[in-house]
């Protein structure tokens, strides 16, 4: 396996933006060091401004070291890696303008003696999405007969079912369905993959892991950050788009999906596209009973305080954004009938936390005294982040006469299996589209799935603004509202809070 | 819970020998410093050697440092503890002088206050055990009709089906049967007990514990010492007899039990029972097959050489005593229908450990590059001794590109749950009995029932005699002959050896 791309010109359009300099030619880079990349490669930057190749490439090594890939400024690779990257002035809202791009790549590609392979990564501000892949058409360059052309897509994809629907129309217009990469760079962690592993390469977890076994399910990614500088995305997007859709549901998809007949990309994904059409519609008295949206207020952490949402730079002082979102879903199939799954999701809280807890149901019969009454002792916890790893909650008895039961755990750590670092999601990700895997990207078909799942609770809070809207102290564990959908009282513990 | 036991008599026969000083008085001692022992309470050691109850006291006071127990020898508990302690020299194989022990046993009584309660403890060697009880017969202190009377008899408890239900109906003859007390140390192990809680106090295991799920089950128990002093027990008694049919036979059996009813003694004795019944009995054929004996030669330990069991002290140089036992059985119920229970145990080897390997069937299909072939990488390993602990093995991804799977593992230690040492084995066994709660205890019916599966097993080679006994080097890992009767090429590595 590991197997090398393929010879090909990778274009990042978008190439003077953070994104390109924060995380795709940083994780370039370390595939470079790697030498997981093509002998033959060129890394062609495309934006708007004006300068110079060689300017370009200072301004890239300043990133990678900014970024700790390398600490030595004259890491003899970093000099070899910047000896591929080129860098070409365009303005990309013209079309005319394109005739020359191209024809300076052809260029480029005719003296390195590359095949006619050209992946274009759409790193530019979502208004662009539709652009640029219809001037690449215009310039016959989104097929080749000699070679593939493939086009990465960033996040977000659209910011409701009609805008998915509508941009994946036209890519799928212009692009064949399959070299359209759909970017979701939490996918690209090693921990959600490993969601895939633990499952399917072991026995011993399938035959417990339905309605039978299982009680609830909790997937939950809490950030302690607020909007940061993002307000002007974030405050049309909102936690749902931001969070929920683009992610979330993915890792629940993964969490629930049937065993794929193959590890072939197109199983795995009819998979979840199965588990989003299983997904029980969001009734209106669905969205009352289980579903909450909450936005911070004013709090503070540490004794540090901190602004409400309102507050924030970029933010509509009035906005009616969530910015926690609190889900109770079930997915009505066999495995899962009557299984609740929820999804909490949420910025400005008191820790960093992206984790997946499958809590067993109880056992059928309590034999021993101390036994959790109510509550099982079994719990599988799956954390993607900060600390990677998996832990299984079981009882033991409590050392001494007697046969008291208490709750102890056994952990692994994915830190604990390499002595470097865990490979970045977008190092990954980027590898598994020069080598034409779309495993991790998503499907159209999903994505719109669970575009349209989400429809009737975007509507609705559209509508009714700050109607239902509630709000938590900024740096609080979880908004204490949380207990009404959850309906389990044994989940939250006593670390829920309000501004009451 | 942690009832205190009633006021009592604790009489121990016995009382200068090498268990009374090195278990029993340690023992209690560390019970009577965690304040277990009641209020009101005697011990009174018995035995031949002429002694005060000042000297038994001073050498008590000895064995307890000796043994680690306290490590001052002003520590006020012990000087309280031996305050409780009385000895009264008596010729146990003389009946008549049993007139003078009960009454001065039944002095000390009055005079301290204490119900008509008495525990026997049978610390003698084997052949004392029908001649005491007869003798407590006579003097009629088998029952008391103000109190109780109960009798611990220590191991080895027979040395066949014959003797074992000679024994057992002469005491059943004397004491009622819940009366009556064999011990197992082996059962009185915190690991051995939390066998029954890891499967019955959690929901996760239940559901794979049975055919559809396990392939095969491993119970080991090796040791890196010889025979040592007991040359002249072992010698008559050998592996079978002093491992396999009263510890391993007894761990398979918590292993393999189906769920009691309630955690009273009964209902679990009733289970064990119930697995004895269902072993598939070894015929000639199963003998030749399933079952391996063998004895260590010279050999050597880190450059240490180790005489062969014939060597040592008090062993017939002809001896054909096996010091290794393997064993492969069938329990012929709905739940472990052909799943082999595999038994090593063996003296002189590289390792001391007691550890139960469950193996799990492999993944129905292999979806993952790298996923163990043949073989699961799913096992739950209990480690009973040396590092108590409990370790699930399970394939992850290997991180980085692709999704190869390689084998990892959870842990958890016993001694990570407590700040203190685990209590032992004879404590957590005398307290018991002292309370009336027989659960760790074996009963008569299951000692009968695996003597009778050993049966054929132990005519066999006392009729071959060396005939088919093979040998292995001291010091080896395991008897490399071991893979003929596992048949799974999978399971015992690289480490066997042999004398070839």
């Amino acid at each position: 396996m590991n197997k090398i791309p393929e010879s090909q010109i990778l274009v990042i359009f978008g190439a003077s933006g953070d994104l390109t300099h924060r995380k795709l030619i940083p994780s370039l880079f370390e595939l470079f060091e790697r030498k997981l990349l093509p002998e033959k490669l060129l890394i062609v930057g495309v934006a708007r401004t004006r300068q110079s190749t060689d300017e370009f490439r200072k301004s890239l090594h300043a990133s990678i070291i900014e970024n700790g890939k390398t600490y030595a400024t004259d890491n003899p690779y970093l000099e070899n890696f910047l000896r591929i990257i080129y860098y070409i002035a365009c303005d990309t809202t013209d079309g005319e303008a394109y005739t020359a791009l191209f024809r300076e790549i052809e260029q480029l590609r005719n003296a390195a003696g590359i095949d006619d392979n050209i992946l274009f990564y759409l790193a530019t501000p979502p208004l662009m999405y539709p652009v640029i892949p219809r001037f690449i058409q215009e310039q016959h360059q989104n097929r080749s007969t000699n070679g593939w052309r493939r086009i990465i897509v960033e996040k977000p994809y659209g910011r409701d079912e009609a805008e998915a629907r509508h941009l994946d129309r036209l890519l799928c217009d212009i692009f064949p369905e399959r070299e359209i990469y759909r970017i979701d760079h939490f996918l690209g962690k090693e921990t959600v993959q490993n969601i895939l592993v633990l499952r399917f390469a072991n026995s011993i977890w399938e035959p417990l892991w339905n309605r039978n076994y299982i009680d609830h399910v909790e997937i939950t990614a809490t950030e302690t950050l607020g909007v940061e500088q993002r307000g002007n995305y974030y405050d049309s997007a909102g936690a749902l788009r931001d969070m929920v859709q683009s992610y979330l549901l993915q890792i629940m998809a993964f969490t629930a999906m049937e065993p794929p007949s193959s590890f072939e990309p197109e199983a795995i994904r009819n998979e979840i596209s199965k588990v989003f059409r299983s997904l029980r519609p969001l009734s209106r008295e669905d969205i009352c009973r289980n579903t909450l949206r909450a936005q911070y207020a004013a709090g503070s952490t540490n004794g540090q305080k901190l602004p409400g949402y309102r507050e924030e730079p970029h933010v509509n002082p009035q906005s009616a954004t969530e910015t926690f979102v609190a889900l109770k879903l079930y997915i009505d199939n066999w495995r899962w009938a009557d299984v609740p799954f929820f999804i909490y999701t949420g910025k400005r809280l008191a820790e960093k936390r992206s984790e997946i807890v499958i809590h067993f149901r109880n056992t059928p019969r309590t034999l021993f005294p101390g036994q959790c009454c109510g509550s099982s002792c079994n719990q599988l916890v799956i954390t993607l982040q900060p600390d990677e790893s998996i832990r299984l909650r079981f009882g033991l008895k409590q050392p001494g006469a007697d046969f008291e039961v208490r709750q102890v755990s056994m952990d692994f750590f994915y830190k604990s299996l390499t002595s470097t670092r865990l490979p970045g999601a977008y190092e990954r990700l980027l590898l598994d589209a020069m080598r034409g895997d779309s495993l991790l990207y998503s499907r159209s078909d999903a994505l719109e799935l669970s575009w349209h799942y989400l429809a009737p609770l975007l509507d609705d809070w559209e509508r009714e603004k700050d109607e239902g809207l509630i709000f938590y102290p900024a740096g609080c564990t979880i908004p204490r509202e949380v207990t009404r959908i959850h309906g389990h009282p044994y989940i939250l513990d006593e670390s829920v809070c309000s501004l009451r």
